[in-house]
């Protein structure tokens, strides 16, 4: 991993970020990110699948071996749940020294409303083994990480794939999954970074010895200094609040122009490790601090939170920001925390805005 | 308008890569681009529209000024058709000096199957004035370009207007317009780039003078040397030819890796002009060069046209190169045409590929 102090981003971040595609804040006004907006990071290329040809496997320490067609798995009982979905990575660009891969700033992540049917009874009828520990899943997308050429799999603890929760979606806002999010079939793992959301998935594998691929122990981990070279897994998305910056932009500059007067910002708040139980904005970059009116909770446990604030926009320069808590005492950051991967950096958001 | 000679890209060009969309270049491999693949340049903000109190305004030096809702639009005669549409700064990453604005290296286009009413009768029942000269579209977004707060406006001379396929479209893809292309309405003028496709559409004003607005007159102008500041207006969309880079690709640099053998190119070509006439490939880095195999011509004048080339791939490196030509003489260029905005630049794609 190569890092950079500079301001300046690199070719290979460019083309990077030239074909993933962040989601325009202002898109957090919708409580269900429309089709084309939510964020896409693919690792390799999107596949081209055949969905008549293509079979789920599901092998591995189990008593008998599944082979599934997508009818099949359709016709199976089906869950429709809105799950906020982040990438690892948003934020890297937002770290110094930065570490050189997809130039996140703010802009991974995004809300479905995503079907499917329930992985645990297709785990139960395959009959796991008593010795399972670990679970992979395994995409068609294939390309080259590390100087080694691999398909993009990922592993997952047996109990972890077991939760009520975790899904086997093939719709997204109510259409079949367009290819970019993994057509015809992908995992969904509600509370995790996006990483762990297995795309164009062709087989799950059960395991009876840890998972030790790629994806789970080279990339993904929170290295917290440079001689730590085992680090920790990345799992859980990080307590956030963002905003839709109000007003309107500059073209270019990006910098916020705002009418004196009243004024509602509005955001959404979301973590993966325990519920939203507050939100504060300051309007004075990070001096004093108010509370922000938190939206009922509607929409269940893994969709983000909406809130907003009131704020009387007087002339001048301000800078706002907004910053979430949740039930488990996680609080985000003043300043970011750093690790060599660049992965959830979830210090608060800083709004320039210019009031006239 | 700032340059940069520099390799690396500023904070404020990631800032704007970081929320509009390119095409992943795989996604040549579609004839209609999947909707949420499509490229996406949002000038300020994309708005949120209410669709049931929107209307659309006609007005002006017209005999009968008119007011639809979308409702009335949509139970007007219906036209769908692909069409082909790419940014005006597509490429403008690869000029050197570098303009500074959105920095797109190629992924700025996309095909879609759009559904509209046609404009032409909508002119004729207003009765447009026999001096009218443009006609100016009005979108919902605004923000500040060059020092100044503005909505987005567009204007076109008239007799382009009235051609029979420019269409108000109300759908994509079989869809409503999603919120950033442009919902519930926007222009579809095809053949020219995506800066005249006006989104948000909210007023048509015929005018019996010439526009002068800021997006004709200010941006979208090739000014080819320093010191010519009126330069001519950017209308339709140069000759190019763009190919799916074959192989699977490495994740930070996206160079791709391919394995020896007979391996199938593929990619798409277009022209604002006039027809694709031919699509050469080259394996050497442009030093010599191969006629690809057009497909056959069957979705009309304004989408893009697929293309094949059968490669023998031999161990070792090549650049791959691509570049198509029309009927009315247009051929890409191995170097680019520099100009101040960055526009228009369809100097040949090269994709470096290892063999083994």
């Amino acid at each position: 991993m190569a890092f950079s102090d500079e301001q300046s981003i690199s070719r290979e971040e460019l083309a990077l970020a030239a074909r993933n595609h962040g989601m325009p804040l202002e898109a957090l006004r919708y409580d269900i990110t429309p089709t084309g907006l939510h964020y896409l990071l693919i690792h390799y290329d999107i596949p081209v699948v055949d969905s008549a040809a293509w079979r789920l496997e599901l092998d591995g320490s189990v008593e008998r071996s599944l082979l599934l067609s997508l009818d099949e798995l359709m016709a199976r009982p089906a869950v429709t749940q809105p799950v906020t979905m982040e990438c690892a990575g948003n934020g890297r660009a937002r770290l110094s020294p930065r570490p050189i891969s997809q130039p996140w700033l703010l802009e991974a992540v995004g809300t479905g409303q995503w079907t499917g049917t329930p992985l645990a009874p297709l785990l139960e009828e395959a009959g796991v083994g008593g010795d399972a520990i670990d679970v992979a899943f395994t995409g068609l997308d294939r390309g080259v990480e590390g100087g080694v050429e691999q398909d993009y799999v990922r592993g997952l603890a047996v109990d972890e794939a077991r939760r009520p929760d975790v899904l086997l979606a093939y719709a997204l806002n109510g259409q079949p999954l367009p290819p970019q999010h993994g057509y015809p079939l992908r995992l969904l793992l509600p509370g995790w970074y996006g990483m762990a959301q297995v795309k164009w998935l062709r087989r799950i594998t059960v395991l009876d010895e840890p998972f030790t691929g790629y994806q789970n122990v080279k990339a993904y981990r929170y290295r917290r200094t440079p001689d730590d070279d085992e680090g920790t897994p990345v799992t859980r998305m990080a307590c956030r609040a963002l905003m839709a910056p109000p007003g309107i932009p500059d073209f270019l500059s990006r910098r916020r122009h705002l009418n004196v007067g009243p004024c509602t910002i509005v955001g959404k708040a979301w973590s993966g490790w325990a519920p939203i139980t507050g939100v504060e904005v300051s309007a004075d970059g990070g001096e004093t601090w108010a509370e922000a009116e938190l939206a009922p909770r509607s929409d269940g446990r893994w969709s983000w939170r909406g809130w907003r604030f009131a704020w009387d926009a007087e002339p001048g320069e301000h800078e706002l920001c907004c910053r979430a808590r949740d039930e488990a005492g996680n609080e985000q950051p003043l300043q970011a925390q750093w690790n060599r991967g660049g992965y959830a950096n979830n210090a608060v958001q800083r709004v320039a805005v210019s009031v006239s």
